[in-house]
């Protein structure tokens, strides 16, 4: 089996705040996360595809075709946004980086041939990073 | 002459607009990053002295007290912020990288030993940075 | 499935050498890691947890508090250590990067919630890691 | 389970062209990477192995073996050539990063202890790059 | 006095051959780099202005126009080419490190204001780069 | 004016430790850096040359033969040693990374051409470092 990756990147603001909680418990939950003003971060983004190469070109997919999909379908909607906006793929949920990792693989999954999206990495900085596989 | 720095980072929100400018002009110059909505970045701040170590100590500058007050003067103002809310240290100036680092410049150079601040440098991203020298 | 990673960083000293083995063996296998001064690194550990956010904070775990429990338990154990003096979690093994994964493996695996652990890795240098999983 | 990873690096020129496919087909498919005068790339392997380290010395492998049989296997035969050129093990493969991985572990897979080999990755920027299992 | 920084890469092809030295001293002097069939690498280009921000606009240039300056004079010459091919601005001279940082600086320097272009920086690995500064 | 950057990497031990001060002092001024057990760095070097390139070459210097001059002189005499042992080119300073940029600056000014010797800088980790200029 061969895995191929292609890493983009995008910067975005956010704020991680809940309306579920009280203004306390977003403080205790998010700390300086929650500030009113947001903030934001320099985003990468890596997503990882599998199958089998084609015979006749080497390549699992079109690098190309692949960084176009990543770039309409994702890119433009992130960067240089406001996660904290409505955007549409996030559904409304709270902008953290697992729910990024998540939206962004509902987000991808149909538009490629069936099974063969893997893992979808969502970096928020050199230090926290979440992934969303499709197991089970 | 020995040249010591040390590294920290920060993660803020900015928007690049100015009101001297119209709202045409403004998009004209600062393209997606003039969008109200803002977004941000993980910067990082890179700040070099200059000097003579102590003999006894073998060190320009003691390295904790040195991370401290870049703590406290700097990453504690900047920090989960939004650069473009009046921040004392930036003076109303548009946060561009370029006026982030004439503005940490002013901040420390009073609070370090005359002529020991030889350069202040801040990474909005990886591929996009600005360095202040106090020459001339 | 979402996965979560966490990244933070230590430096120790350590010496490889076994005391099953003769100075000459060590010395072959070991090479220069087995020079009685020994040396040091600076180690990178990653922390991967897996499971489904929590809907109400969009989080599989608290950063901060997951970011404490790895001081705590890890950190502050082995940071500016010699690896080769008796440290608790390394149960008198040799302190090689495969060995340290396990032991903080081991470290963490009843810290957290069941099955949340994924994987522990843990960086020598950049060209050199080791991993530990719960498999089996 | 402990999974042991060593980073190599190489340079190497190469041209995608397949000969199954026109000129028109080629430049389609492969854009400027298809220019009859090459390019080329700086190479990172990064080769998995996975087992139980031995008791004696801590170790998954001899580190300086196995880089040893990775620079022997590996490297001398990539490393500052064109990988357009006839290759041996790449077999008249296309290279592309996914041929890449694929060739690499077929080329280690039988110099190493059975079920040893876990995952055999190149890349080729830091934002392409393609990986090989075993499974299956 | 203020410095901003660009970043770009580029993937290109080149070998390293003396029409001057004979075949023993080009392999003498240039080693496995002087390979007939050439190699290749992923360089990066840093390109440093200085001069004082618009006070409009908090910039010292627009970043914009400046990364299209570079794709246009610089990039699209050398991306994916074979830079042992006659390239114009190379004017002939061997593709070492040291001659593309001199020849992007005489490409770029008068498309410039007077004062303006600070230091050219090539690397050709992560451990081997080449600047040229105006010196003199 | 040219400017060649070799980077070449380095694990050691150390302790930061003055014979001058008490036992509090050291603890006041060093931290945890004092602990007698020591601890240790993955330590890079990057050593800058300037002046023109040889016309027949298009080099500054010979890249392999700058090389073995700093795995000669430097790296195997610091690589997987203790530094606070007796290093001869450390003179009996203090293992700071002040010092040991001095200590290469040197130990390499008189092994190279004169006036070609710009810049030694030593990495302690990703985010402190020191250089040594020739300077007045």
């Amino acid at each position: 089996m061969i895995y191929l990756t292609k890493r983009v990147e995008f910067s975005a603001g956010h704020r991680l705040y809940s309306e579920r909680l009280s203004a306390e418990e977003n403080e205790r939950v998010f700390g300086k996360c929650a500030r009113p003003s947001g903030h934001g971060h320099n985003y990468a983004l890596e997503v990882t595809l599998c199958g089998q190469p084609d015979p006749a070109t080497g390549m699992l997919i079109n690098l190309a075709e692949f960084k176009a999909l990543l770039e309409q379908r994702v890119i433009s909607e992130l960067d240089h946004r406001n996660l904290s906006d409505p955007i549409p793929m996030l559904r409304g949920r709270i902008p953290t980086t697992e729910n990024l990792a998540l939206s962004i693989w509902e987000t991808l999954v149909d538009k490629l041939p069936a099974g063969r999206l893997y893992e979808v990495k969502v970096w928020e900085t050199q230090s926290n990073w979440a992934a969303c596989r499709g197991e089970g």
